[in-house]
């Protein structure tokens, strides 16, 4: 959090000097745009209880399209998973190509049927844009003098300035009802064909858009409402109306809620409308439950990505870990095994974490740790640690590894046991597992509630825990106050520990055998596991 | 989260419109003053490299002199808890009316030392201001006309004013470097010894005040240099020097980053300054943390609270939880036992909680659970649960408690061993603890290292954890795949828990033995246990 917190400051500071080096005009093209901060603080200062009501339904509105949204990509992404992109990369770029034609067609098609509206006779707007720069009013086919194209003014203008004139509380009249609609039905559908494309796309400026389309739409229809009633509304609130809309797309598709409030006051530079916003939210993401899970978490389900919910579903009270793993055999692998015998248990199952058991001088069993299969593979290929005779290796491991031999490269898929090919003799030889396991994973007893592990394994981000019968006896009892260290004392109690630590280390190499103290190779790999 | 954010939504709309409504002057004095937001959006728009030194300086003094705070103020209470309050209820708040004596002395008698300044000519100004009302340029003993005291237009009006014309860049001259030397040490003085007496004080609008005081003077002192090397620079700066000042203190004695970032902002409206904010929060915090902890943190560790830091000490990677409860000698209590051996367990002992031993049909003993001294307490002081023979309960205990009875009112400080009285005949009975215990606590290996213990209890914010040895053999292995539950099969799961867990119920119910599932009643208090 502290690194992430420094490195934004540093960040905005470089970003900043940057774009006002660039506004010299010294980087062309490259400095315009800049920050997407929409300021709105010439709109609507303050809101009335009558607006409740069509600050609800945009709510509404927000959930049922955010959460069609989240449907429909769910679809579409499965298809494209299960058939279409198995067949190749070249299937992907098709793909992409097809989809930006079809956009770019109807982008350029839908307003060339779209009849010229008049420009606004207000002073300090300049309708049409003169050639050649961004802006309002776009001209596009229309040939008369002071005519423009609303529809085209949507579609052909970056993406940032498009949101600046929806949220544009200036130009109320600039876009026609119809119009909003067309771009509101095509721009969804272009949204979700889009999303999930071997293309990287954000999710956010296009959420953004579609919500203050129909947000705008939505102020429209108020504004017009009541001035029938004679009330008095200036057209200015059309300008909240299109925030809120895109903050209730938003909600009803990623189903934020703080962090969201948070992104769409930063973005505004405006605090006024936050309470506002967050009801919005609220409903929004409450309709959107409703029919079914987040844009992220469906997807992250697709994936097989195992994301645990915050909160254990209400039935693992009653279940015990035991009634869990009742029909489980447990694999476990001697500490000291047979090459052949690691390669045929890797072949025959799939776990990914494997027990690993010694027996003790007088011909007990214990578990000494857990093994697993990616840091297996990896013994496996190398080669290096294979030895002749079943004896404990004398931590001769560490010395020979480096900890970037376990890391998995992160753009890589992994080993399987499949790329591992070994000699019959290379089979017959040992391998001591004894200084790569993690020597210490997270027990449970085997009668706790599941819910209970459900928020070890949530909280602490673990990936196996051993469930172990009910044990005989407590050997001691930690509580909060023993791991607390005075200011005063925590030297001396480091001094000692160092030194017994030494002391350990020198005992391990005297004797050969494997405490099991984390030792420092797999340490920094190990602490989440 | 999600309940705190719906409320806060909730206050900010009643607040906004109850304000409304004071607005008409319906609640007279009640309605006034308002949101603790200082809107600076008159003050400068941008900041120039040459203005990092400066901006340091004032990160690093906000360090120094919260550093010093944090640590006058740990003395003071400190001797406060140790002497001073020890001596009843009566010093406590015969040492609030000297604070208060002392505080309205030295806020009229300073004033009155100072020389009366000449109004500024600038517009749009009222110096001095009319009586009665609240605002800047108070005359206070100026008897001449278009004159103030400028340290009494600080001491003579609301915090919420007082933070206001600091921050303010309309009233450049208003204060004399001198005057906020003056209220800058008598204030910091003042707020020092304030901290911790029996009256309840923020700590926030203060921190401001002090930290704006000084940003205020280095952003004078800025202005008036850059005027001698005749660079341009407006007097506006030092609206965003005050406001830098107020982050600074804060950091550095609260010790707070993130939040602390978005407070400011906020308060503020203002976005354009947050980088530097990060900046100077950064820099403050750095160096406050040079010298101690910060201010919440030491008053917790005063107070004897066991607050966990976000991490473990370096040597507790290298340190097994053996060696942690090397000499600890647990005690446990027998699942039925005399109520006379619990009284004098309790009486012999300061722990706060116990593992409860039974013994199994072929004699091996094994651990059911953990009981918490504050429940013991409780059963022996109801005597309701008291029986005649050592034979299991038949889980009377259920209907005959409700979860209340186990709660701690919060004003309370606990019931103690002393409070309990009982007769002779009484101490013989017996009293079945199987009902009440909480039947899994979390468990660890006597070998797993203080760190990864550590992390547990930080994570599950738990208070006791049991040390058992090692497991001789693991049941089975739970994974994260375990715990997700698939959209289409959870109602069958549910449905066929639900019966397995009647089932077990008329299990238990048959044959009277207390099965280690949790039970209904004390389920929601142990679930953090």
């Amino acid at each position: 959090m502290w690194r992430v917190f420094f490195t934004s400051a540093v960040v905005a500071v470089v970003v900043r000097s940057a774009m006002n080096w660039c506004k010299s005009g010294k980087c062309g093209h490259f400095g315009s745009g800049g920050f997407i901060i929409w300021d709105i603080s010439g709109g609507q200062e303050d809101y009335s209880f009558q607006e409740f009501l069509p600050m609800a339904i945009i709510g509404v509105i927000g959930g049922l399209l955010g959460a069609l949204f989240n449907q429909l990509t769910l679809y579409i992404t499965s298809w494209r998973r299960n058939s279409l992109h198995k067949k190749g990369n070249r299937v992907k770029i098709l793909e992409v190509c097809i989809i930006s034609l079809v956009t770019s067609a109807i982008s350029f098609g839908l307003p060339l049927l779209r009849r010229c509206s008049q420009c606004p006779d207000s002073e300090g707007i300049e309708c049409p844009r003169p050639p050649g720069t961004d802006g309002n009013f776009v001209n596009f086919h229309c040939t008369k003098d002071r005519e423009y194209n609303d529809l085209a003014t949507i579609f052909f203008n970056t993406q940032d300035d498009a949101i600046r004139n929806l949220f544009s509380a200036k130009t109320f009249h600039e876009y026609s009802a119809q119009s909003l609609v067309i771009f509101l039905v095509m721009f969804y559908s272009l949204a979700v064909v889009t999303f999930g494309t071997a293309v990287p796309a954000g999710q956010f400026v296009p959420g953004i858009m579609i919500g203050s389309t129909y947000g705008r739409l939505v102020g429209m229809f108020v504004v017009k409402f009541y001035q029938k009633l004679n009330v008095e509304e200036g057209t200015d609130v059309i300008l909240g109306y299109a925030l809120l809309g895109a903050a209730s797309f938003l909600g009803g598709s990623m189903r934020m809620t703080v962090s969201l409030c948070v992104i769409m006051v930063e973005i505004t530079n405006n605090l006024q409308l936050l309470p506002l916003i967050m009801l919005v939210l609220l409903i929004s993401k409450s309709v959107g439950d409703f029919f079914n899970k987040g844009l992220y978490e469906e997807q992250a389900q697709l994936k097989g990505i195992p994301l645990l919910e915050s909160r254990p579903k209400l039935y693992m009270r009653n279940m015990t870990v035991r009634e869990v793993c009742k029909n489980q055999k447990v694999v476990s692998i001697a500490r000291i095994a047979k090459v052949g015998e690691i390669i045929s248990v890797l072949r025959s199952t799939k776990h990914n974490g494997f027990p690993v058991v010694d027996q003790g001088y007088n011909g007990e069993t214990h578990v000494i740790g857990l093994i697993l299969r990616s840091h297996l593979l990896v013994l496996l290929q190398s080669k290096l640690d294979f030895q002749n005779n079943p004896f404990p290796c004398e931590m001769r491991g560490i010395s020979n590894r480096h900890l970037s031999d376990f890391v998995k490269p992160i753009s890589s898929k992994g080993m399987s046991i499949e790329e591992i090919h070994l000699s019959e003799d290379e089979m017959e030889l040992y391998l001591d597992l004894a200084p790569f396991l993690n020597p210490c994973p997270y027990i449970v007893p085997e009668d706790m509630s599941l819910a209970k592990v459900y928020n070890l394994f949530r909280q602490l981000g673990l990936r196996h825990i051993f469930v172990v019968p009910r044990p005989s006896r407590v050997m001691g009892l930690i509580t909060r106050k023993d791991l607390l260290v005075e200011e005063s004392d925590s030297s001396a109690t480091v001094e000692l520990q160092s030194t017994s630590v030494r002391d350990q280390h020198q005992d391990r190499r005297a004797n050969g055998r494997h405490t099991h103290l984390e030792h420092p190779l797999l340490d920094s790999l190990l602490v989440q596991e």
